[in-house]
């Protein structure tokens, strides 16, 4: 079977779906809530720069659509208001783009705006300056903006994605839809290379688009070690649990092998390595953190974490699964998923998520 | 009954539904097909003043979804080119802003780009500049974009709806649902006034949003006399089908009573009294123009112009008849509507949409 993967799939689930990332993108949540403070500085650093300015320009890439994003967009307006209070300036007029692949589900963000907007002049009394949010549908390994145009940029838990399954991969990479430890040599190159190219296109277009001393804070998944595999990737578990369907008939071995996430995991190094070499960004911070898949601060959240984590997984891989392997088999795949997540997270220590924290500066 | 209108309901059918908007937007093609060269040129105008520039940014208002909306946007981009070609410049970066209420189908625009950017590369080789383009989710009677920050404004077909139906209405406009010869003083005043306070609020947000010479090229609905009634109205004449429900006990004579369509068409001196007391533009051009609700260059379009016309006004208007009067009475009313509108063309003379074309430029 052919790879179908193209990145109209790279979107995470609709509002109209069973499994929405609205209503599963409760780790997400987890983890933006601890990057706020982190937000708010960058932002102030940021904004203090530019003083007094009538405008300010913000970025998200990769918001998604769900909740999540007004909780990014409050954290923005307040961090600007915190700074022009402090300072007894005129708040400046902010002006919010959303950023996601045109195939994501902005019809449900722009319906939230109104409802947005009223709870904002409620907690803010008049506003002082009007605050505009729009949608910008398209790839962030690509332009976006007009050059020179932003004051900050921000994405989180995008940038692990590719903008393509590395088509040097075919069917090599057998039993895996990721890097395994069991993954060859040329496998995990080529997903390297991919890597390479993507956050470099990446850096490049931002660079552009920012104006002189304007900042980036990036989130991402990655791993500690120099070992080309993440020790603890709930991807590869998935591709377990689709080697599973194969012994019951809902799929082949064929299918498996010739199908791959486009997705990848850098170290330190890498990134670092990157950076430099696109040399238009000053790395301010790397910082690497942890969070658990299911919060283990509830008794009984350990007996509904299968579902709960496999809920999180469909909602952002669902499109890219049933696209390859049908309906039918990404519900059964899923229910199985749930099971090895279950067995998987039994072990304490294990259910760990990697993050790369990245702030950079624009040279 | 309640009229429960609010502007949730100003938008047109999305592409999910039966008779959408992308499917039934034939007579807004018509008009803004013939629309084309006078954009043109006013582009080429506020263009030309601004050479050399590196970033041009155009606004779209109202832009609804459909295919439609590409047709602009090719102009745009040839009109601009255009320009440089013919002056020897680098072409700069475009960016269309795309606007429409958050009930818009915005997700239908944004998946239609990708092909829309590969058949622009098609047509022009490598493109010379990215061209950008965004939505933008608000009503166009408020603020949608920072200070200063458009150089070209364009709305097509949508002024004449207004933010709200007045509210001194109530149900004082018996057996109507927009302005008719039995419309009584009050609600032609009402009407008028909401009217007055909706486009002077369009025009200062607008000519706070544009930069200094900045253009705005303006087409909507309108009428020839000082009467306040149009003489040949649709609206009236869907009105009209609805009273005829009545004795098919579909719906009551206090529903459609309490029913009016936020909805009003200025004559000439109206709109010169609004623009002067609103003091910021100044008036290149107003023209008054006709189009045919339906094509006469065909002999066998007038069977079909009934049901041809009534889908047009349908896909533009359902959601708001449907939220008052329920989807069973909107399905009866446009069978009904077609065969009216059929029997009202049978007269050669009837069926004249009158449109001003306004092109102001910011003092």
């Amino acid at each position: 079977m052919e790879n179908k993967f193209t990145s109209d799939f790279l979107s995470t689930n609709s509002g109209d779906k069973e499994i929405s990332y609205a209503n599963n993108s409760l780790l997400q949540k987890t983890i933006i809530l601890k990057l706020l403070p982190t937000l708010n500085d960058a932002l102030r650093e940021t904004f203090s720069k530019r003083l007094p300015t009538s405008t300010f320009e913000v970025a998200d890439l990769g918001c998604s659509s769900g909740p999540n994003i007004f909780l990014i967009i409050s954290q923005v307006i307040d961090s600007i208001h915190g700074v022009c209070q402090q300072a007894q300036l005129k708040v400046p007029q902010i002006r919010v783009f959303l950023n996601d692949l045109p195939g994501n589900d902005f019809n449900a963000i722009f319906q939230s705006l109104p409802g947005f907007f009223e709870r904002l002049k409620q907690a803010q009394g008049k506003m002082v300056e009007p605050c505009f949010i729009v949608g910008v549908p398209g790839s962030f390994y690509g332009r976006l903006f007009p050059t020179r145009t932003l004051h900050f940029v921000h994405s989180f838990n995008c940038l692990h994605w590719l903008s393509k399954v590395p088509p040097e991969l075919k069917d090599t990479n057998k039993g895996n839809i990721c890097i395994t430890k069991s993954s060859p040599a040329n496998v995990i190159k080529a997903y390297a290379k991919q890597f390479e190219t993507d956050f470099s296109a990446f850096l490049s277009s931002r660079s552009q688009e920012l104006m002189p001393g304007g900042q980036m804070l990036l989130l991402f998944q990655g791993r500690h070690s120099q070992n080309p595999w993440s020790e603890d990737c709930f991807f590869a578990l998935l591709g377990q649990s689709l080697v599973d369907l194969v012994s019951e008939g809902l799929t082949t071995e064929a299918d498996v092998d010739s199908f791959n996430l486009p997705l990848y995991k850098p170290c330190k190094g890498e990134l670092y390595e990157i950076i430099e070499s696109e040399g238009s960004f000053g790395v301010e911070k790397m910082e690497i953190s942890e969070v658990d898949w299911v919060p283990r601060d509830q008794d009984d959240v350990e007996f509904l974490s299968g579902q709960y984590f496999s809920n999180i997984v469909r909602a952002v891989s669902e499109q890219m699964i049933s696209h390859q392997f049908g309906d039918a088999t990404t519900n059964r795949l899923f229910m199985m998923y749930a099971a090895n997540i279950e067995e998987h997270l039994r072990d304490r220590n294990k259910g760990k998520l990697v993050n790369f924290l990245v702030s950079l500066t624009k040279k």
